[in-house]
């Protein structure tokens, strides 16, 4: 018998790549975070150089049973190979193949949302359908369905920051105008607010505080936008519970109680929506939660055991 | 060992209820159409009344399987129990168990739409994903994944009829504004239209190729929510196929050429949906394809006779 190794998770982000390693009870037993380097060759080197740091952290002859790898852009799942991952300067990169050649261990790659959405669902003890929303530079959802990610016929399920909500809204960055990525997406309140700030949402909301008009209307599009996204995954799959992720999550304190209070007031006009208890099925994650690196890790895993470590199994 | 007896599916809609009796190789042995009456003890003499109807088309001693039921409301399926049928004049009612008793029959219920989605999907070859889009009075989907209904957590899925649009559109039944089925469902364009004709939707049409303005712009709603109701369901749950059916769907001829026209006028301005090809992704159910009956004799059966009898199974 020989002893029982540990999963390794990345999530390469576009500034910094956060990684972890998780033994067969799904228990941290190491973290490691670095920058990201560019373009094809330098995502690579820094996967390796994460792996390599994590293996530092553990006892000698700790086996690597797995490495799973979150990344932003187009990830075909079967190959392993990402495509147009532009932030990382990545225009198509044999990534599965390239890590396992280099490590000898099994490697899986998922684009970093839905990565993200698996190792939420890994965080809960219910098994009921949810949708990970990641509010960061733009809006997408991953879903997970009975422990599994659910792709859909071609890989676009849960891309709702494309729905149209408002024929008369801003034009996105995808051509279409009135997106939902157009209300609460990071990048584009960030250009609609237009202040030359480190942190331009946070400027915004502190902005609205102050009583600034432009800043109060951008406020409500988040909370609009957000209010939309989650009545979108509940009235097309029919998630239970929608968790919000993602860099915007930090602000959950300054956010939430204005996407509840939007919440509300949708449903106060409509029996059809309140039934729906859409402001009872959000859930915020801690902004430092290592979601992405976590369900990155379980890739290549049973979905049986995503949960194993949190409950007893008790659906067949 | 006994004969191979026929599975029976019922579409029970406002106005009639059509029969259909499949043999074990889904070949149709039998069909009957006959008014629905009103309210819950109609509802089961009607009922009864097609499973009889049926049985006399058949040979003596034909063992019926089940008995599969599609009713319009909230359906529980498991206890098979129908709630809020408002069309049928029905509070609560216990279909399955009072049909069940008085037949001697398995019976299964399932909503009108939901039943239709499977029916739909077992026409076809592929077991791509799948969504029923249904344009009646109102606008529902169902969506059907590995061949079975995805009712989702709480049985919304594909209730897509409500999700906003155009936050400067008409009010709801719901209570909101700008809802898809202000746009595409034949009762809000009915009423938008107001005139006094027996098929308002159709006289609409007429108004528009004669150069109505008013109905020029409502037929243009109908393009455009139908083409939002698609984008939903593709963006939220990625199927591949939208099949369109439903009252509506009898006006083919005269609406596809415009659905398609404005999906493609919305993919020219955006890269990002041109690559979804959502044009290519709708079919329309002739309008008499009896799928709800055909649907409702397959609940009960196990996903693969779905479609062993198009294809041979390729999935394990």
């Amino acid at each position: 018998m020989t002893a029982a190794g540990v999963r390794i998770g990345l999530d390469v982000g576009g500034t910094k790549t956060a990684g972890i390693a998780l033994d067969e009870y799904g228990a941290t037993r190491a973290t490691v975070r670095i920058g990201t380097e560019w373009g094809a060759d330098g995502v690579i080197a820094g996967v390796l150089e994460a792996v390599m740091a994590l293996r530092a952290e553990l006892p000698p002859l700790t086996a690597v049973e797995s490495i799973g790898i979150g990344i932003p852009g187009l990830v075909d799942a079967e190959s392993g190979r990402v495509l147009h991952a532009v932030n990382l300067g990545v225009q198509s990169l044999d990534v599965a193949d390239r890590v396992a050649l280099a490590t000898g261990a099994p490697c899986f790659v998922e684009n970093d949302v839905k990565a993200a959405a698996l190792g939420a669902a890994s965080l809960r003890e219910s098994r009921e359908p949810l949708a990970y929303l990641n509010l960061g530079t733009g809006v997408a959802a991953g879903l997970i369905v009975e422990g599994r990610i659910w792709r859909g016929a071609r890989g676009t399920a849960g891309e709702i920051g494309h729905l149209v909500v408002d024929p008369a809204g801003r034009v996105c960055g995808c051509g279409q105008r009135g997106c939902i990525e157009t209300l609460c997406g990071g990048g584009a309140l960030a250009r609609a607010w237009g202040a030359d700030a480190e942190f331009p949402v946070t400027d915004m909301l502190d902005a609205a505080d102050a009583g600034d008009a432009a800043a109060s209307a951008l406020r409500e599009d988040l909370f609009r936008g957000v209010a939309a996204a989650v009545r979108a995954l509940v009235l097309a799959a029919d998630v239970e519970t929608v968790v919000i992720g993602g860099g915007l999550s930090a602000l959950a304190d300054r956010i939430v109680p204005g996407i509840r209070a939007r919440q509300q007031e949708e449903a106060a006009s409509s029996a059809f929506l309140r039934s729906l208890r859409l402001d009872e099925r959000i859930e915020m994650l801690p902004a430092d939660s290592p979601v992405a690196a976590i369900g990155a890790a379980l890739l290549g895993s049973a979905p049986a055991e995503t949960v194993a470590r949190h409950e007893e199994i008790t659906h067949g």
